[in-house]
């Protein structure tokens, strides 16, 4: 199984996906890959214009994308595809497009098969067994919260240390703490800006210029680096 | 119809439920009132504690708590309620826990009947007719997404104008316009940090320090204040 899971598309500043451009360059070597691109977490933009958006930096790394929109028959073309990108937007529209076409199972077969999964935002929580550790707005309803179950813990992207001037909710932390109150036996992933999981097989590696941060229930939460070794992560409870 | 709609429970800094007590006093009336608390949205505490910390705060304006977990029949306890009030946490928690207890219906039998509501944060949010507008994270999964729909309009409290600094992710008002662009006919009210809605059958005020800001489909955002006419938020389509 391989797959590069990352926070957010775009540093601030930055143009659009350009910080995991080397990274994503690297996972899909040096044979040019045209990967199945999933653009179903766009809400205000259209799919064509996400595909170019991300077609033109995918281009940059000798790679390409084709969106499934343009599939009579989405299953299908998941099935053929040399390699699957799902990219961020909100979590709650990507969800419910997935289910409602039905292709939770067949990206999981492909990806436990060997197909790369390349995610990131919204893509990297679908990579997850629910969706419950996103912070975007339920704009509309799933079937249910389960997701790819790609890997066994939850990733919270754009993960935040700070919550902004002036509000008085509930920090990150707290919402994270929240989940592994009523979810004992997951571990979550805080995975902040500019950072990213890269799972091959057995082998899982934090890269980016930021330590992750871990919560599980009973643990105070931990922070990890590129150096750690992440594997506890991968580990399946029987 | 009597509802007291709070965005948030605490100002950085007061002390819990410090701002909005004098108007909640008021809300109440001269006649002391003991309402009735649904502490469900609590996650990392417990009910006791929660109905201690609100019991503390009511009592200073002269009326009281009790919290819906001392009854064995919590259908009943809403029945009998004189005032209900639905305290903060975490939205996904709440209304599950309304939900499976049976209260949605009469919750909203008693209020539509004229038994005054008070909600403040995610108990603001289940006043709406969905959840669909809340921030807070999934932690666990509900029956559905519909709440206790005593209002036309949506509310998202905690409103926010700016992200937190390095924050790579969408804006409060870009999860809001994606919200309108999946349901272009209801309109949402962000409800700013330290302000509130108080309806009184057809009538509808904000008060507080900030204004709120108002979206719907088709629609630029506007910016309303205790002076303006906000009726137009009470109107059912039919």
């Amino acid at each position: 199984m391989r797959l590069l899971l990352i926070s957010n598309s775009t540093n601030p500043g930055e143009p659009y996906l350009d910080y995991p451009k080397k990274k994503i360059g690297e996972f899909l070597g040096d044979n040019p890959v045209k990967a199945l691109f999933l653009p179903y977490a766009a809400v205000t933009f259209s799919y064509d214009a996400y595909e170019k958006k991300v077609s033109e930096r995918f281009q940059e790394t000798g790679h390409n994308v084709v969106s499934v929109h343009h599939y009579d028959d989405p299953v299908k073309a998941v099935s053929e595809a040399s390699a699957i990108v799902v990219g961020g937007g909100n979590t709650w529209k990507l969800i419910k497009n997935i289910q409602d076409k039905g292709l939770i199972d067949i990206v999981r077969q492909k990806v436990l098969g060997g197909t790369p999964y390349i995610g990131w935002s919204a893509g990297s929580n679908v990579a997850c067994p629910t969706i419950k550790t996103t912070n975007d707005m339920p704009v509309m309803e799933p079937r249910s919260f389960n997701s790819f179950n790609l890997i066994p813990f939850q990733i919270n992207p754009h993960y935040l240390d700070a919550n902004p001037a002036g509000h008085a909710g509930e920090t990150r932390e707290q919402r994270i703490e929240e989940f592994i109150e009523a979810n004992p036996d997951v571990y979550v992933a805080g995975l902040r800006e500019g950072t990213m999981l890269l799972i091959e097989n057995e082998e899982i590696n934090l890269f980016g210029p930021r330590k992750a941060r871990i919560f599980r229930k009973g643990k105070p939460p931990i922070e990890v680096g590129p150096d750690d070794d992440l594997t506890f992560l991968l580990e399946r409870e029987s």
